[in-house]
């Protein structure tokens, strides 16, 4: 039987745009709520490095089930280098614009380089040191990186750069550990910090196999197998690929959009980590009909065009009353950049405008095997309950829910996958 | 060699009525502290839902080690339904009294439905939709189901119903994505919501295959691989089955009660989450003597009589001078309905009066493969001890200890399983 | 491939002592911060249990990233006894000095005991039943055990004692439980609890075999399903073995000392829990060079001698508005008896004087397969990362980072695994 499971994170759109009369226009939602919990925008989002080569923000989030994540928006200019850091967290990225290579060591002594460009998502481990340098085209656009850190672990941040590492030891301790002179140690500890990117120029290629540095690169970490003479270009080494939410065949595809949904199942590299990865292209006037994610809680980044987004609250048992449980409906405007974000079982519903398609990238938490749950359309769940008890659901007639459930057979859904 | 551990969650008895004359009556039990933590009454539930067609109580539990739990005691009359509900945590139940039907979709596409009578138990796991009918015979008693949810990822409550999943989207969000009318979504807006019990009129057989709806039962949810023409009764599926504690042989029996405890290992239904079920029958004046749960907190509640509940706090450590650990002995009367909670490691006796059994059925959190610690008895963890390392463990001489320990080597347990 | 991983838990020295002529004193370390979260004193340990007969001590550590952790430093004079005691959580222990008997009861039926020495290390499981009984030659050193209990889930203590858990019931019950009469169990409660550690003369051989209870000692949980007449001294059985970190060939061995670490992939006995176990012995004048454990946080105890310790703040991204993270870097002189704490992935340095010799043990805690991360020497991650870049990383000049990094291809380090 062909896993279809995974690779159906979405499934099903609701063809809306031609049905009815009344075109959705953004004017229409202009009513949403700036600081409510699912929106955040562009805007509020924390500076945290800026240079001339690029520029880090980030906004942190608490999903209330599994704990905190921690997103940053990466941009480096071309030519840029983005210094290397020690992650302490499991980090999954997006690339959003560009082009650029990520280089990286893992703790247990494994050392590779990818080729990223528009589309691209990658993993890198907790305990992992990596660096990402910009093509050097200065007529390309911008590197564009969306990643999340998953933090529940890290209570000092995502990373820490090299300097930071090394720096916090004593001279004596520098002097004695590196075994260099005093003179070397007040070099490094007197100089300023350097930003988190910088301008870096690319080297020939028959460089960087030319020096010693790379005979070891291999060895680097303990642990390590491999003799000191091996050179760096491993050539019994398969090359490693990212995967392309673009160019790969999206999950369901028809006139209302697309989307494509990745989880550890579809992409091995994403193994050792809860999170998965989706994206969703609505063209105008289209919606993402109202469904549920039974597994996690997603965290989505708008990348083009805006939307609206509606998120409901499942109903609340009364709470205790020493804590009671506050959950409200809320329905808001997303533009580009801005993040919204929906829990667990929280039935929510993406909207397009008339005059745009509406994208949004999103990384979706504690993803095993995941089934968006729908509510309308030719896959809704309430198409498994009988007509009769799905009437006294809703304290209606069976015409009515005839009329709600009934119509649907003709949803342009495509189930090739 | 036979799998014995996995069944003998409760083991041994001590047989104290026909020994001692001073026989227990509930008035030497007047003591006990209401308040007080491992207690909560019947009478202190909170009713949660209220209708003609029956009720809903509940109450929370924090049990320190694992997290929350939150209880349901669920009445329905005859030829009543409980409305379908998303669950958002894992389910495990008990049937009290009556008969009934519950049937279910789960979030991967799986349906089913499964009757049920006294003494049955079975887990429904998060993200399943299900709803239970009662048996339609006037004469019959309710059907009450006693039900833990294992919440402690389900910040928002163990469940919604469909409507508040529905009726929480815009107006135009509803039209868009069922396709219906303005009327239709004034209609299910428009009325008052149904309570969470209603009465229900059962169908006949024949009805229930008849209808479209039906067929696309089994296709409901995204991901499955049926086929559109398949029938609701599906022929090749083995019927699913409960597990009861009342009629399946018990793990212990003689003279004074019964014993029987279920984990995933005794019962396929109960994988996937970490709670076990278990049934105590202790005959007029008996005792359930002196035992520890190793493994994780009892939950439980009486379902007939009354009885004598002791709980002693296992010696604490000097805690933290900024955070002493408070840790009180506790004995208390239950009743029918008041539910006792016993934690982790802490020493429990149950004993029931001189005039009547006293029965109680409980969850316990955390188990993997239990073996309840007893202090007493031909299975005493004191007797694994040297008598002269027992003696100094009491400060007292070795006779005291020999007599402790020493005459239980006729204790009626049936070791037969 | 050989599987050194597991093995290679430390993993390199730096030669400092001989290359530098101010040689490091324990005076040019008086700068420490005595209250800082990394260090605790020797003197600051709470005193939970004091008798002629031996001490115990104990520490509670916060890691913050997994949970509590409680140390308990126990001392027994020759021939005494640890009375027995159930334990809550699992535990892992190190035997300092001295020699003794560790018999216990398992949960599942499983008893063993185990003849420990001075460097074993062993791990007892939540659950289990156990005493220590030490070597009665009186011109024998003490038996000094440092034991790691795993508490997270362990609101209520590591372990109680066998009188705690029944001498909290009533009278009554515990008549009827034990079957005995009111006379013993007033002696039972009437008399003064005893310390946690009391005298005790060790019977022969042949008398532990000759009574009743030893028979019984196999059968005394439930599910056991020895027969009644095995005898206790049960030929088919292996002997139980420590690992002993003084013994085992070393992982790391060269002048400036050597190093060994255990986690479960090493040492069976060690499965089920998260902890592992290191040892460090730096000759005078030597240090372990910067380095992160990647893994999990380090709780070591200086055995002999003293050193000085730096721990590095990792760089912090801006933390939230509203919760600003706090964290700095640390020095501080460690003596014998003291606890410092190195949380994961913050840089440590440890350094012995010129007069002495610097050993401490340690507990690792969330251990997989762990390679510590080394920032100077042969192995230094930096090694790894192009010249360049590291350059742009410090904002220095190739030449000062080729001198940081390039001057170590002549580390002594024994790659002999």
């Amino acid at each position: 039987m062909k896993e279809i499971s995974g690779k159906c994170f979405f499934f099903g759109f609701v063809l809306c745009s031609l049905f009815f009369q009344s075109a959705l226009m953004a004017s229409d939602f202009e009513e949403y709520c700036p600081s409510f919990g699912p929106l955040v925008t562009k805007e509020s989002r924390r500076v945290v490095a800026f240079s001339e080569s690029g520029m880090i923000s980030a906004i942190d989030v608490q999903d209330r089930y599994k704990g905190a994540y921690h997103l940053q928006f990466i941009t480096m200019e071309p030519s840029s280098l983005f210094l290397p850091v020690l992650l302490h967290a499991d980090m999954v990225f997006y690339v959003h614009t560009g082009k650029g290579t990520v280089t990286w060591v893992g703790d247990d002594g494994t050392d590779d380089s990818l080729d990223v460009e528009k589309g691209d998502i990658y993993k890198l481990e907790q305990g992992t040191v990596f660096y990402i340098h910009s093509h050097p085209d200065p007529t390309r656009e911008r590197l564009r990186i969306h990643a999340i850190f998953d933090t529940q672990e890290a209570f000092v941040g995502a990373y820490s750069n090299l300097s930071d590492l090394v720096c916090g030891f004593d001279d004596k301790v520098l002097q004695m550990g590196f075994r260099v002179s005093e003179e070397a140690i007040q070099t490094i500890k007197g100089v300023e910090k350097p930003p988190s990117i910088v301008p870096f120029a690319a080297k020939n290629e028959s460089d960087e196999v030319s020096t010693n540095w790379e005979e070891r690169l291999l060895k680097a970490i303990i642990g390590s197998q491999k003799p000191l003479g091996m050179i760096y270009n491993n050539k019994k080494k398969k090359k490693t690929r990212a995967f392309n939410l673009l160019t790969t065949k999206h999950d369901v595809e028809n006139c209302n959009g697309w989307s494509i949904a990745v989880t550890r199942k579809d992409f091995r590299a994403l193994r050792g980590c809860d999170i998965g990865v989706f994206m969703v292209n609505l063209t105008k006037g289209s919606m993402m009909g109202p469904h549920w994610n039974p597994r996690g809680t997603e965290i989505a980044i708008a990348i083009h065009g805006q939307g609206m987004v509606q998120v409901v609250c499942p109903s609340v048992m009364a709470g205790d009353d020493d804590e009671p449980i506050k959950c409200e409906n809320a329905r808001f405007k997303v533009k580009e950049g801005d993040v919204f974000i929906v829990p667990r079982f929280h039935p929510m519903a993406q909207i397009s405008f008339n005059n745009d398609s509406f994208v949004f990238v999103g990384f979706s938490t504690n993803v095993k095997r995941n089934h968006p749950q729908f509510l309308a359309g030719k896959w809704s769940v309430l198409r498994s309950i009988r007509k009769e008890i799905l009437a006294m659901s809703f304290n209606v007639g069976n015409e009515t829910v005839e009329e709600l459930v009934g119509s649907q057979d003709d949803v342009e859904v495509d189930p090739n996958l």
